[in-house]
């Protein structure tokens, strides 16, 4: 198997439990939990298809991505309570983990098309948040990704790293995997920001 | 006129009203009523167009859905106050036969395209909700689909008739759009909930 | 150079401005005023494309565009505090000249391809309307378009202009830009407002 799609695999999963998550958060039913998983697990796919001029429908070509996400979804639905406790933890890891695993995957798929440096990080940072964005949107948030603690700012390292061909054999890239996960779980466990420009309210 | 074509005009209709509906109650003004009627008449089926790989513009080659669509917002914002009382139970009824209407609409287009049955059912889901998504996102609110009661369940229950080839004829297809409608509309007079897992907030 | 690539370039511009703008009203950090910035600046282009069957992807190849973006949001990042104590003014400005331009540029592309006058006035809108409505989802806010004063339906008048080849020459396409800006300018200014519909709440 390739690594891009063990990747794909680790990424699905992942943003499929974290929509989950916020989905039980939000007190939706088992119906709208499934739903909420589904769309972040496969929406950052989708808006970079879009984007970049192929089918949407590539993504439901593999049925076994969607039979993981909907696997995931029903274990964490299933759970046991007294382990869901510390879930705001767990969701904000899982999330990092689909933003490293899609940031890389979306980097790779775009230099894989012979696309020049500036198009890898655009879609590294698509594939990596774009789900993220849907999920908090349609739960009626406001998007991690433009408030929270630093977030896209490792996708585009993710994109620079490997549109610059600094990491190429496996064990490079998931390499990469581990160290982009870590820092963005740094970056909200230390509160990491950067710069803010106020404008006063007049 | 073939029976896809018929729910595809009821459902334009009933989808038009009830944006136009939502946009009166959030006080838009006479272009803002016009914009998210048509925004919800189209938006599921623009959203089904762009997931399977087909032009969304072949959405508009039928001017006539989008001249029914115009008449019909007129109609709602010319109509008498007194009869416009009960808004907010008749929006809810046009929007469940926009579901039903849209959702085997859906799931016919995709049984022609050749698509297996897991496709059907999304093709179902999507064009009976995408239009009340969109429509609910940019009314500020949080989608109907996500919170209500029952609801997307109704489009995959038309999915899987349609896809399992249970209903084909014209009257067999009708009849499932009554029953479709009659579900939906209980759901919310009967207070129809799925199971919710809650989590606590720490 | 082509009337409608200057027209291009000052919308592009001046859209990456209020979303810059929304972005620091937000307390977003530099990153998320990049991103709202971008997001502002080609989404009403985006769904343009989208809707009327063109590769998104055509956004990206001049990169010029990408990179007055760029410029466009590093200066009002860095602008004299002082210079931006009037910045709601200035945000509303700038979302003006966005709206007419792009209007007008939607209108001379879709009518190029030969599209009738319908689908011309439909492109002026969404390409006019597209980024901003974008911009106010992404930051939690209702879409100025749907809820101000006169917005869109200046928009629709530069399709109708433009459709009916009223305006050709490169001196009347920029005279359109200007009245449409006015306009606009002027509907917020002195609050102009089209008939409001209400229903009462029961």
């Amino acid at each position: 198997m390739m690594t891009w799609e063990v990747l794909s695999m680790i990424g699905t999963v992942a943003f499929a439990i974290s929509g989950a998550f916020i989905a039980m958060e939000e007190e939706y039913d088992i119906f709208g939990v499934y739903i909420l998983g589904i769309v972040t697990a496969f929406g950052g796919g989708a808006i970079r298809n879009l984007l970049i001029g192929l089918p949407v429908s590539a993504l439901w070509e593999q049925g076994m991505f969607f039979n993981l996400a909907l696997m995931s979804i029903t274990i964490v639905f299933l759970f046991p309570g007294n382990l869901l406790k510390h879930w705001q933890r767990w969701g904000n890891f899982f999330d990092a983990i689909g933003l490293a695993a899609f940031a890389i995957q979306g980097a790779i798929y775009a230099t894989n098309m012979g696309h020049p440096i500036s198009a890898v990080i655009v879609a590294a940072v698509l594939t990596g948040s774009g789900g993220g964005i849907i999920r908090d949107l349609l739960a009626g948030r406001k998007p991690l990704v433009l408030k929270a603690e630093i977030y896209a700012v490792w996708a585009v390292l993710a994109g620079l790293v490997i549109g610059l061909g600094m990491a190429n054999k496996a064990v490079e890239l998931y390499g990469l995997f581990a160290v982009i996960t870590a820092l963005r779980v740094m970056s909200y466990t230390y509160k990491w920001h950067l710069p803010v420009r106020k404008l006063g309210v007049h």
